[in-house]
Order: C-alpha cells, then structure tokens, then sequence
C-alpha cells in the first residue's frame, strides 16, 4: 500500500522555512505554493530575485482551502492572486512579473527580441525534453529500463548543455533559461542516489553549471530540507505517486 | 504498406497559393514553412494580421536543403531566419513578432499584464489539451476508442469554449488565442467527416467561434485547397503517419 499522499510534510523547512517566515504580512500579490513542488519554485526563484512584495500561502494539496479553490478550480499550484484574478502555469507565471513589475530588476529576459525568442526556445527545451526524462528515469526500477531512461536523460541534458554561455545560461546575465531549470538541478540528488545518474556524465560544463546554479542564493533560500522530500519522491521510486504529472507519466499521456 | 510521406503534394494552392506568389521576394525576414502544417499556419497567420514583409519559403520535410539545416539543425518548420539567427516553435515565433515588430498593429496579446497573462493560460490550454485530444481522435478507428476520443475532445472543448467572450476568444480584440487555435478549427472537417465529431456537440458558443474564426481573411488566406490534404490526414486516419508528433502519440510520449 502507498503511504497516502495526505502525509506530505504541511510546511516548508530549513532556509525556505526562514524565507517564508518573512512573507506573511498581507500584499496586493498572493503566492499559492506548495513548499516541494518544482514548479512552484521556479515562480518563488523568479519573485526572489526580483525582490517582488508577495505574501506566501502553503497549499496542502489534498485540503485545499474553499477560497483558494474558488478563485482557481482546478487548485493548480503555483497560483498567484493579484487584483482579483488567480494566474498559474509557472512560466506564465514568470513572464508576468517580468511584465507587471518592470521596476523591479534584474530583468529575466533579454531586451533584444531574438535573445528574447532564443532564451524561450530553451525554456521550452527544458519543458518538453529535460523534465519529461527526469520523470521517466525516476519510476524506471528494472535495470535494462533504468539504463535506457538515464541514457535519454544524458543525450537531452548534452543538447541543452551545448548551449550553455557561462557563468549562465546566457552568458553573464541570470536568466529565466536559468530559473526553469534550478528545481530539477536541486533535486537531481534523487536520481544519483536512486539511478545510478551522475552529473559528470553529461559534461563539463553542465557539472560546473549545475554546480554554480544550487548555489545561487534565491534557489538555496527557496530549497527545503532534502529529508522531508525523501517520502515524496520515494512514491515516485516505486511509481505509486498520484499526482497529475505521475499519472500521465504511467498513462502514457503529457506531462500536464 | 503507407504511402511514403514524400508524396505529399509539393507547394500550397488555391488561396494559400496566390499569397504564397506575393511573398517571393528576398526580405529581412525568412519563413519556412510546410504550407499543409497547422503550427506553420499559426505563424503565417500572424505575420498577415500584422503585415510583417517576409519571404515564405517551402521545406520540403523529407527533403530538406543544406542551408536550411546549417541554420536549424533539427530541421522544424515553422522556423524565422532573421539577422542570421534561425528562430523555431510556433508561438514563440508569435511573441518574436510582437517584440521584434512593435509599430505593426493590430498587437496580438493584451498590454495589460494580467490579460496577457491570461491569454498565455488560453493558448497553454489549446496546447496541453485541445491539440492533444484533436490528435488522439485521429487514429481512433475502433468504435469504442472513437466515442471515447471523441468525448475527451468535447470535454476538452467546452472548457475552452467557456471562456470565450465573443467574438473572438478575449473579446472585440482579435488575438494570439484566436491564431493558436485556428489551425485546428480549418482542420476539423476531417474528425467530422472520419470520426463523427459535431461542432453543435461542443456548443452553440463553440460553433459560432468556430464559423467566425474559419472566415476570418488571414485564416482563408493561408489555407490550402482540402483535397491536398486528404492524402496527409489518411495516413493519421490509419494511424501510420511517421511525422515526430504521430511516433509521440503511438509510443506515449508527450507531443513535441
């Protein structure tokens, strides 16, 4: 039986404990999140270095809260409420505060349209290619699977890396290129000590940038303590997870 | 055995045609394009509600010509080649015009950031469930998978359709929305002729988009003549066309 995803530790810990400590008080933008998820920390990474005034609201995703699921009723995290109307989807997410608060700098995407166009062509990259082999390697058990899975995983992860300018993705500015990929460098820690994967593998450059990339301030400030990930990501390894992404993963659907 | 997919029939006609003669002249902006593609049609769209001067330039995609390779390796239509650089993937392509172009109206996303925002979580609709389930009726032959396929795309559907403002997606503005899903509405005379799809089924609402949007000058002009295209959807009609996105859905994997 499957520990019942209900059991999820309910907050955030270690440094992301400390950060959302500091957002509680009230402000006009509201941050839905949920303290493991990737893609609520993409959008936390983005408000980080922006330094955008939001308040944080955990979600338990299995007890949503009646307000929460009335302004969003899909109860998709992250959500943001700001001026009355709920937005989710992380990238889109992203790109919103690039677009409703353009006093706050840095800026996470380039000005010039073609850079502009090249950094979401990686992005993109990320989401269709890098996250879908991260999660098929994960419930990949049998040995002859798990060796195809992290070859795949290897071959998608040299394509982006080839396009790496150093210090970042971009060259010298921290992009949203950047942003879309920390989550799954912080939790590539699962599959090296489940999957036999090792970041030496893909390279050089990608060991060093994903090296570089954990270290930045607003991902370690937004990262939780790794043991209370460990249950979560342990339904993953044995393929029992019920969340959305999971369920597709098995069902032979897209990653929603 | 299939048709080898070289067959299929080598440059637009009818009205796709006569526009396709207009835009021969070299120009700073290159568009290739497969003139019986959806994602190349969302593209082409654009650059004619905007009036964007281009090149349109046909790829055969099995045969594919050097120059185009050097600057786009992976060989995807559509793809922009502007100021040396090869930009691809449909939408972003679509925002590239509206940054890169600024002085051509009509603009195709909302300027304020929160409708813009929302605009982006329509067209993520149309991409993550809209075409899926357009593909999925496809293939669907067996009666049983058929009126499954098919209510999964009226389900999917009418929650679109349920933010429809009238008369287009956001309102009295035309918008990228409007161009994201359009494609697939010219297209949908093949799931009604094959596969018992009704536009009435979705919703009055749905059909009245529908017939708007399949009228609108920019969506006849780059439409080509049906009967060119009835060789290309047989083969996703017997499930054995070899295009990256019908391998997807027959391996399970998300459509790239």
């Amino acid at each position: 039986m499957p520990l019942p995803d209900e059991q999820i530790y309910p907050h955030a810990t270690g440094a992301a404990e400390a950060l959302v400590a500091k957002h509680q008080e009230p402000q006009p933008l509201v941050f839905y999140a949920g303290w493991f998820c990737p893609y609520v920390q993409r959008a936390w990474i983005a408000l980080e270095e922006k330094g955008i005034p939001y308040q944080y609201k955990e979600v338990n995703p299995y007890k949503k809260e009646a307000h929460f699921l009335a302004i969003n009723p899909k109860g998709l995290v992250p959500a943001l409420e700001y001026g009355g109307h709920a937005l989710y989807e992380s990238l889109i997410i992203c790109e919103f505060f690039e677009d409703a608060f353009p006093a706050h700098t840095p800026h996470l995407l380039p000005t010039d349209p073609v850079q502009r166009a090249r950094a979401r062509m990686a992005i993109d990259q990320i989401s269709k290619t890098l996250v879908p082999t991260f999660q098929r390697l994960l419930p990949a058990a049998d040995p002859e699977a798990q060796r195809t899975a992290r070859e795949a995983a290897y071959s998608a992860l040299r394509a982006f890396a080839a396009g790496i300018k150093g210090p970042w993705y971009l060259g010298e500015e921290f992009s949203l290129v950047d942003v879309a990929i920390a989550p799954w460098i912080v939790r590539d820690y699962i599959i090296t000590e489940n999957r036999g994967y090792k970041r030496a593998e893909v390279g050089a450059a990608w060991e060093a940038y994903a090296g570089r990339l954990e270290k930045r301030e607003s991902v370690v400030n937004t990262s939780s303590l790794r043991e209370h990930m460990a249950p979560i990501y342990g339904r993953y390894l044995r393929d029992e997870a019920q969340s959305e992404a999971a369920r597709a993963i098995r069902e032979g659907r897209a990653i929603p």
